[in-house]
């Protein structure tokens, strides 16, 4: 069977690259014909790595974000907060957080955000372990990091609910302005949100 | 030592990922969680498709085209016509005259184009081989199938040159409207050489 290409092994390459997200056909290409012109050394980094980290990678059985063990390192650090959980949608948002140094306690990746459109429901999503894990661990504090959309308002009420027969407290991120953008830039609800939420000076 | 990702597999897959063109860290990162998400088939399936594709395609020793073999299918079939050689950049332009069905010739890989501003030279593209095919294989007509811009004029009026002594007719792809294309949107270079260049309508 002669392929498009005049090679099978570029065809299954271009394929398989193609099923990745946001990349179609031209780009698989693109990539496919990057890596032949490079040296071997470099298909072989990438195709291993790809490889290695799908068979060593799975979940934390505690907080669902990646982990190399049944505990992942953020969980099985003893110098954070063992009484503080933030909440957050996916891994990608725990990264993002990660990346401020604000947050020292743990974290609980729900998986997605409740959106009866797209048919997920609270079920779908890792809410009860949430729950469980707020009395079994007697946990002081949730926060709540979702999006500030309908999506993740939605849920941050639903956990709420949820929670609201457990003695914990519960707080959601400051909405406000972006640092270092100009007032009249911020959008009528952030900007009133930030009027209506103020903190003292200090 | 700890990684942005509290993962050194990930941390290792993203910066592979990342080396790619048109790939940085956060589109590495979200092809990267993608594949943790699916079934370990599919992140197999596209290492091992990556490194068999490296390891077992090189170039036609005749043409420059990829070829999993010495010589590459297009050169290794004798229903094509072996006294016309068409010019291409590179493979990809290969690819996209393949897929018009219109070509039944061999083809020549330049490997670029000579564009004195990035420092490429006649002596980096495969230029020579082609003036040599061009007298040792006895071929009858040369189509230079060039990028219509300054570099591929160039391009096309070196080879010509080139092949000035030999006796061999040059021929250069049409410049005229795009089919499907309403007429008032051509550019006035496109449209003058279609005036120029009107053909018998049949």
């Amino acid at each position: 069977m002669e392929s498009r290409f005049n090679s099978q092994l570029l065809e299954r390459a271009v394929s398989e690259l193609s099923k990745l997200p946001g990349i179609g056909r031209k780009t698989a290409l693109r990539l496919a014909l990057h890596l032949l012109r490079k040296d071997p050394e470099e298909a072989h980094d990438l195709g291993e790595a790809i490889i290695s980290m799908r068979d060593n990678i799975s979940y934390c059985h505690r907080c669902h974000n990646i982990s190399e063990e049944e505990t992942c390192p953020i969980c099985g650090d003893s110098r954070r907060d063992q009484k503080c959980i933030c909440v957050v949608e996916n891994v990608r948002d725990v990264i993002t957080i990660e990346a401020t140094h604000q947050f020292h306690g743990l974290y609980h990746v729900l998986g997605g955000l409740i959106s009866p459109l797209d048919g997920i429901g609270p079920s779908d999503l890792e809410i009860q372990s949430l729950v469980d894990r707020v009395s079994q661990e007697g946990i002081e504090e949730v926060i709540l990091a979702l999006s500030p959309t309908i999506e993740g308002d939605t849920t941050n009420f639903y956990i709420f609910r949820k929670l609201s027969d457990q003695d914990v407290k519960v707080t959601v991120l400051a909405r406000g302005l972006s640092v270092g953008n100009e007032l009249e830039y911020a959008d009528e609800l952030t900007l009133g949100k930030s009027i209506q939420n103020r903190i003292p000076f200090t």
